[in-house]
């Protein structure tokens, strides 16, 4: 009995306050279109100050699914944060969002890290707990959420914040099981990591981490489609392709990378095609005893000929193949991918919430005509550095549950009236609030936030109201 | 049909130098028995200097369970580390221990922290993964490891280190489902936690925490023993109380408060029975109109009438009732939780590994009769700082399947040779290793250790070889 197990509602936080791009690239005098078209974005939300971190907008935005979607604390029976933004080595996040759920002290799951994955890895346990024969029919709740904040440099544009919460449970409009199609990819690579603890901020190897997301990518996508190929959907004349799925959801660090990144796609099912062709072509010439023909079997892929038989490693700098990919997977990408992307071209990274702000985005979209998008299957990439990386589909299904549907869903996310209502502030206010942060950072404890929550807060947002001598965090919610 | 979801296999990794608890005693000055009798503990197990971090310790004990029971690293699917020793803030130690994996790289799981509670986290989402319908039939791997180091102070003789390696499949030895037995206590508490970036300590406020731990106790007791009762096993006429249990494995922060703790098992116990009794009574009041006679419902519970309608938060400090309850619960204890706490009292507090290493060190005793030790069930309590708390039971059983056994377990753990060829070390070597960790996080990068690996670990222990300049961590393995 399959019991659809899958993700029932959404809800977002993002940054009441943004900075656009392109005055951002005027205030770092460098070329135009160096942040806009070259990283592909168009704002960065920015995070209030030094009256938000990891707690208070995992707060806001647990509150506020509760709230939005009439949930009863008591329904509630595991509760799982994936971040990379810790402000303490032991004490979890999950722990503080207790305070949200009354006399309801059972409820399992702690705080999950591995850079932007983590919220991946709660969605994963959350899923097997609510599919596992011991459940015990209440929901699960999995937040993602995250500061990305960088040093001064060439990273910092890609700076964001956000928060997803998700309810998991049977019956889903969103199903992870019907059927079960995910691999995972883990490596152990230094491209992006938090070692120094006298700062907020990573250590990124930006060419690295390029070539790893790629890697991940492409060892997901290819065992991706031998599992579906293998599942009996498609006859054995027919094989699974980018152009295949309805819709992707890719983790996005910036939007170029993204479509980049899709574009590759299309270079392995090439690749894989080739190498298929070619396996039949030997199995004819032996049988037949014919001498082999590299011409004929590359036929079918003249636009990618001169990269399909090169080393894959060789590929991953290749501009002009990049080039060439942007133009084959260009179609594909406005109908497929764009949609999961708007909003965060908008709000920026935000680690371990960016491939759910990403699905957010598109079931904001898909749920203004739910009758329409039944049926319909969305392939997930999910990629931390460190690293871990998933691609697994969802399938959106009609449920016999009427209480959680994909109209609502699309109803409270709603990105369209929650970016309008944000507040545009100067670009050197970036830096500004980073200054703040890390001089925040470097008093430590008793200390006293200077932002206003009134200016830089939407109406229902927790905040910090102080860190005093033993180091203990207190938070308030504004009306 | 049940799965008989469990534990396979276990292994340990305790340091090769120790600390006599009594030499200690003397070296800082305080009274005789101050560490040996008022915390209960013998020695303490010295974390190698600089040599080893949680990557390394990781690595040594996966490595060596990979090791010790054959299994080829194609057989596993899932590895999840819990710990609060974290040296990054995004990259997990999960994906360090991917160098052990090989071509594997289809391995779900990342770290999870909160606290000593963790490792509990871990093993409760690896029972989902291999009990859910979507499981491939490979083996999960659960890491729980920690090197507890507190700042100069009444806290440093709790000091302590390990890991332990634990195998999750179906047809287990010690099975979790038969049947499933599990509650989870969850707070938003400050008792221990590690808000100070710039040390490796903990902030600690021991009277809250032993507060703490005795709340989450009583929570996850009381309704643990209601939902056995309510499981049928019993009949109306019995109940489910300290002495049902055929063992108890507790966290141990110290022994004195494992003892302590368990002897508050009584004391619940008898309010339980005492508040039985008087509802029956009141019943039986209401129906005959005879009034309410207090003397009658204490008389079963003469020894600790005084404070039987006390309310709870006044016991929790009282010394008479300690005492009291020790007097009580002392055979009980000897019997029940004596082999779990034995390897403690000699190693320390492990933090996330120490109920895993209670847990170790009963098995290490029961796998050498299996015969007897079929049918046998184990209560386990789980406590994490912040917090969170789990009690569930194991059932060791008789599997169909050959592969894995208690007596393989016992043999594999043996805490008698592995203490046995420990080194003793002057009790001021404890300070000199927590100075010489001091310098080395105020270091950061790059980092060369000191401390020669030959001399301070066992062979096949893996150690930190140097930090380079871009903070990456390189480490290898003693012959």
């Amino acid at each position: 009995m399959n019991k659809h197990v899958g993700i029932l509602a959404i809800e977002v936080y993002t940054p009441k306050t943004y900075i656009s791009q392109s005055k951002l690239e005027s205030y770092n005098n460098v070329s135009v279109g160096r942040y806009t078209i070259g990283l592909g974005q168009d704002a960065i939300g920015l995070i209030g100050g030094d009256i938000e971190d990891i707690n208070s907008i995992a707060l806001t935005v647990v509150h506020s699914l509760l709230e939005k979607y009439s949930i009863d604390p008591m329904e509630i029976g595991r509760l799982e944060i994936g971040t990379e933004t810790l402000i303490d080595k032991s004490k979890s996040t999950k722990t503080v969002l207790m305070s949200l759920f009354g006399n309801n002290k059972d409820i399992e799951g702690v705080t999950t890290i591995n850079a932007c994955y983590g919220g991946t890895a709660a969605l994963f346990n959350t899923f097997a707990w609510v599919e596992s024969d011991g459940w015990d029919g209440r929901y699960g709740i999995v937040v993602a959420a995250d500061i990305a904040a960088y040093a001064k440099g060439p990273a910092r544009p890609t700076s964001g914040a956000g928060a997803v919460a998700i309810l998991v449970g049977r019956d889903a409009p969103l199903s992870f099981s019907d059927p079960r199609e995910k691999v995972t990819h883990a490596a152990h690579v230094w491209d992006f990591f938090k070692p120094d603890h006298s700062v907020e901020y990573p250590k990124v190897d930006g060419g690295l981490s390029q070539v790893c997301y790629y890697q991940a990518l492409e060892d997901c996508y290819i065992r991706f489609v031998e599992k579906i190929e293998r599942s009996g959907i498609y006859d054995e004349n027919e094989s699974f392709d980018a152009d295949s799925a309805d819709y992707f959801v890719f983790h996005a660090p910036y939007n170029k990378l993204v479509q980049k990144s899709y574009g590759r796609l299309f270079f392995i099912d090439a690749r894989r095609k080739y190498e298929k062709e070619k396996m039949k072509e030997d199995q004819h010439n032996i049988m037949t005893g014919e001498e082999e023909n590299d011409e004929k079997s590359n036929n079918s892929n003249n636009l990618l000929q001169e990269w399909i038989t090169m080393p894959i490693e060789e590929t991953y700098n290749d501009k002009v193949l990049e080039k060439e990919l942007k133009k084959i997977s260009m179609i594909s990408y406005e109908s497929r991918l764009k949609d999961a992307n708007a909003a965060s071209k908008l709000i920026g990274n935000t680690y371990a919430a960016s491939v759910f702000m990403g699905l957010a985005s598109l079931m904001d979209k898909l749920g203004q005509d739910e009758t329409n998008s039944i049926g319909k299957k969305v392939v997930v990439f999910s990629y931390g550095s460190g690293s871990m990386a998933s691609m697994y589909r969802l399938h959106i299904r009609q449920c016999e549950q009427q209480r959680f549907t994909l109209e609502k869903m699309s109803k409270v996310i709603d990105f369209k009236s929650r970016l309008s209502s944000r507040i545009e502030l100067e670009a050197k206010e970036l830096d500004d609030v980073m200054d703040c942060r890390e001089q925040m950072h470097n008093v430590g404890c008793p200390y006293q936030p200077i932002y206003d929550p009134s200016q830089r807060l939407f109406p229902g947002t927790y905040y910090l109201t102080g860190i005093d001598s033993n180091w203990t965090r207190r938070y308030s919610r504004l009306p």
